[in-house]
């Protein structure tokens, strides 16, 4: 069972620059729904990425992502985008998502991402113990569940 | 060995619009090289994707994408995108990418999208034959390469 | 002095994506901004855009748009757009935007679009009465006050 | 008479993320390609502008802009964005631009921006003596003609 706790949630509404002439959403706009679900999975364990760049010179480089389509989503759709963290090991970190029509509770589409810990000149670095502790206690008790 | 003739070439400069607060390419531009990527291969086969459409209500509809990022591609640099066919089964089709950094010849990205044959009703539909034996054709000669 | 029923409020987490190489939104996304506005602000006089689009055949398609920017918004600002309609004339709407920073209210751009009303074939068409009336409601509102 | 010298020239290919469900280029990106067009314009007379940003600390921020839709562009087309500079005064510069389809040879959309020369931390600044005098020479020509 998943802890809702530990699962971050976005809510995006689609904009007409994010449909495409197949009248619905531009495939490559989902990995940014992906980022905006990160953002927020972070907000929810205390974390601002934002500060996390200005105050700890720690940037969570994309390293590979991937994603399938499962259904598509056209213009003005509420999306919800859930987002959890699956790894993280030394300066890798994986999240997964899933992308949902909210209304209907579809899926549109789920996905993967890995991501580097770096520096702001892109050199690897150890992710700051505040947020490393925090993605482990949450690891542990999604394992326990 | 690849056929060059197999390979589509596209060459893309880097807008200041791609560019993220890294000061780098925002990664899921990356995906949008790969559709320029895709298109271009297709011209060199003597299709048009637009007529694809048009003509024959056939649409690759993208099933999945997966990029691994090896370096930063930086504003104005020029990149080239270089797309092959990996695998053609009924309806789905794959292609693999190579995002390269042109003058300086480095790898920048790698990835492969999967794609379902579709008309505009997004129905799965058969790839018309003109297509599937172009197709069938590269994929012959790649292998006994 | 505005009443405020006569303002679309939309609210606008700025992206990564949305930053570039500066480290501020990449100036052509504040047009994207006005899109959202004036949905909201269609939603606001009872309105959806998909459903004049879908059931009316009616496009309110840009003819011109001029943005005059006061300020960088940043990395996960939270944004808001204020829209209000300027002028009815035949097929041309005139739509004015203020986008803030919501925190500090301070203003970050503003700027007008105008719009002809067409159908899917981009043929000039007349504004279905229940828009017409309402958007004259509007500016008879605005100006009697 | 214009001197073709003095004019910028860029080609873009309408890419398919560009589109939106009407089927034609989704409005803001023609911003998008007054940028691009400002680039070339720039290297035509001999600068790059991302050595501007590096070298010299010299930001062309834009304050202003302003895009006139003529026609639609549409998913493939060959567009030419034709970039001129309009005046210089102190630290303000404007440019202006037609975006054609190029075969065709018909106006899609012209437009004007106004740039404020600034260092990388927003700060105003003069515009380096070699732009200003590369500039001013130009527009010299430009009235002389």
């Amino acid at each position: 069972m998943e802890n809702p706790n530990h699962i971050g949630e976005a809510r995006i509404r689609v904009r007409y620059a994010e449909t495409d002439q197949m009248g619905v959403v531009y495939h490559a706009n989902y990995i940014v729904s992906f980022e905006v679900g990160r953002v927020e999975f972070l907000r929810k364990l205390g974390f601002e990425y934002r500060l996390m760049e200005q105050e700890d010179d720690c940037h969570i480089a994309v390293a590979e992502v991937r994603c399938r389509f499962k259904a598509p989503a056209r213009y003005d759709d509420q999306i919800l985008v859930r987002t959890r963290i699956k790894f993280l090991r030394g300066p890798l970190i994986q999240f997964a998502y899933e992308v949902l029509h909210e209304p209907r509770g579809t899926m549109l589409a789920e996905g993967e991402s890995t991501h580097m810990v770096v520096n702001s000149r892109f050199e690897r670095t150890t992710l700051p113990t505040k947020y490393a502790e925090a993605f482990e206690r949450v690891l542990t008790e999604q394992n326990g569940e």
